[in-house]
């Protein structure tokens, strides 16, 4: 629950609050607030004149006038201060600024090997990030939060990262508090997944409620948005396909010790191999996106039966989720629509028909920035709940 | 979000909110409530008394007292109000008169088909309702939500089944718009399995956030409750897992159209079907259970068979939503551990250890009772809401 009494005691939660209806962008009148809330126009007044003290809110030019005087418009300030995002994958770590709307003021991209350790690679993203808020030249003081995906399990609350396969010396590992004696900002660490699934709702979704990411690249992974929140489960792990057992590779072993995994069929490594026992000289799952896009048959029909693979695995999501969207990224989705044929294929006809009536299976739009801006939304979502904007007027 | 200030206006938003940290039943002092909130000593004070005004709240009994005069303790009251709960099935429907801790203080079934349609079915609910509350010598004033639960897919905003398979003629059927031209309280309705859930997790697990419940009768659903809250999906249908296929049946037909559903293979009937082929004489799943519990070997074998292949369709869902609790119930699960086992052996079996090392797979503790419980709490939840307190005290 939100403790309002305490929001009282510091004298700004009615500010707070009345935020929560002004955060979504959109430009309004003192007298449209006091319609809303019921609150008196002096009331409204003051509590407006707080946000615009704190540069959260700013007066905007009327979209039409109704004649007269036109009534005074104000909205969200996304430029009143900034954010970092950071993407840390298994080998490349990308760090980023963006204002209050999630747009990307300026960003950095290095090869990292996460295997480097949690004081190396966040000392990197530090230093990075407090550059870029540098030549920008925006001041330290307008940084109020910083967002990171990493590559494995996460204990959400405290910022841990929980037995991450991929992450030697990071597990347990205290990524708040370590940042935090770098830069007096909240941190929040989520799977790079999860926050992929922000990120492509926020960029071309933003009113879906019910919403699925899947990244198909070295390995399989998904991230579940569901009434409007994403699902975490008990230990941070909810949406770990990758090990899913799929009907047709009842043979084929998978490096996490059983057989016939998602991920042991239908990654881009494993599709490299199924090619390659063809007789294909393909090494990666890059190559194999290089081979569909100049038109080769037999790297088209891997593709498209990883698609189905992974279909078999989301029409049990479609059932259990019942979600509107489903969105394919990662870097085997550059395949383009072989991939997603194949996916659309075994859910459409697996599925049941209301679940499927109103469903669209589409390749990501966020792409290669989804990570990124699903990060930012990760630091923004808290900078801008009723306890983030407290906290900035307490400051 | 919560409409604070329009609250304020009805001069109640301070109590409903107060009410919050009380609902859960626990006793406290006006002094820890005050040291929990910040708020003065004063408001805490007049906030308790509307409460107590309201019979909300009654003193109790300090458990123990530290010497001296005992600091004066309250709780929740959970007979300051009735609601009703009502199970609506495909063939008998229950109705139950509850207090706001989900006690039943008196109930009544019927067998009635829910093809006979909704006025006819509701309308028989709403008079035994009321016959029972008067029998209890309750005044119907009391009477402040009633939760109903039906045998299809429910559109929560509204109330209205959309294209439920088994129930013709309450297709879009406006359900609360109906009862409430005979009760005048609010109207929650949602699908059987759902409420289910709920009602299992308020008997047996109510501190746990991500848990599944799992139907096992005529047909096979689940009710899935992640970050404490229902999830219903886009259509409402989240959970419908009773159509994924399940690899052993490819070739066994499903009345739903497609092939190798789960429901095909592991529902009662199916499990009826498959003894039959063997010579052995059952009808129904009513008959297996009976068989089982004589210690029969082939109908023993054929439970523990649909276990699995349950526990084929749980895997991907141990993956998506990550559970610390799996809870089988249904008419099936009366065959006792035999159904558990084959579910824990496949996904024991199958699953990545990080999702299984904390996994109970157990049992429904609610069994017969799961469904009223659960309506009971879809009305509860809904009158302790500080919208609902609000509304009561506007009342």
């Amino acid at each position: 629950m939100v403790d309002i009494s305490r929001g009282s005691a510091l004298g700004i939660s009615g500010a707070s609050e009345l935020f929560q209806l002004l955060r979504d962008g959109a430009p309004r009148t003192r007298a449209s607030l006091a319609q809303t809330t019921g609150l008196a126009r002096s009331t409204i007044a003051a509590r407006v004149d707080e946000l615009m003290r704190l540069g959260l809110v700013t007066p905007v030019a009327d979209a039409a006038s109704t004649g007269g005087r036109p009534p005074s418009q104000f909205a969200l300030n996304p430029a009143a201060r900034i954010v970092l995002a950071a993407d840390l994958g298994a080998s490349h770590a990308t760090i980023a600024v963006t204002d209050l709307a999630g747009t990307v003021l300026a960003s950095r991209s290095e090869p990292m090997d996460i295997a480097r350790g949690p004081e190396t690679v966040l000392g990197w993203m530090v230093e990075a990030g407090l550059a870029l808020v540098a030549e920008l030249g925006r001041d330290r003081k307008e940084l109020v939060a910083i967002g990171i995906g990493v590559p494995g399990p996460v204990e959400h609350s405290t910022g841990r990262p929980v037995n991450p396969p991929i992450m030697p010396g990071w597990d347990r590992f205290d990524v708040p508090g370590w940042v935090q004696q770098h830069l007096e900002v909240p941190v929040l660490v989520d799977n790079d997944v999860n926050i992929m699934a922000l990120g492509e709702r926020a960029l071309a979704w933003p009113n879906v409620e019910h919403l699925v990411f899947v990244k198909v690249a070295t390995g399989i992974g998904s991230g579940v948005i569901s009434g409007g929140l994403l699902q975490r489960g008990a230990q941070g792990i909810a949406g770990d396909i990758g090990h899913v057992r799929v009907a047709r590779g009842a043979d084929v072993p998978c490096h996490c010790g059983n057989r016939g995994c998602l991920e042991a069929l239908a990654s881009g490594p494993a599709i490299a191999r199924a090619l390659r026992e063809q007789g294909v000289d393909v090494q990666s799952g890059s190559d194999v996106v290089e081979l569909v896009k100049r038109g080769d048959i037999d790297a088209i029909q891997a593709v498209r039966q990883a698609g189905r693979d992974i279909g078999e695995v989301l029409t049990a999501c479609v059932s259990l989720v019942n979600p509107s969207v489903i969105a394919i990224g990662g870097s085997m989705a550059r395949a383009g629509e072989h991939l997603i044929a194949g996916v659309r294929e075994v859910v459409y006809t697996r599925s049941m028909p209301l679940a499927t009536e109103h469903l669209a299976i589409v390749q990501s739009a966020a792409a290669a920035n989804a990570a990124v801006l699903g990060a930012s939304m990760l630091a923004i979502h808290h900078v801008l709940s009723p306890e983030g904007i407290d906290a900035l007027a307490a400051r």
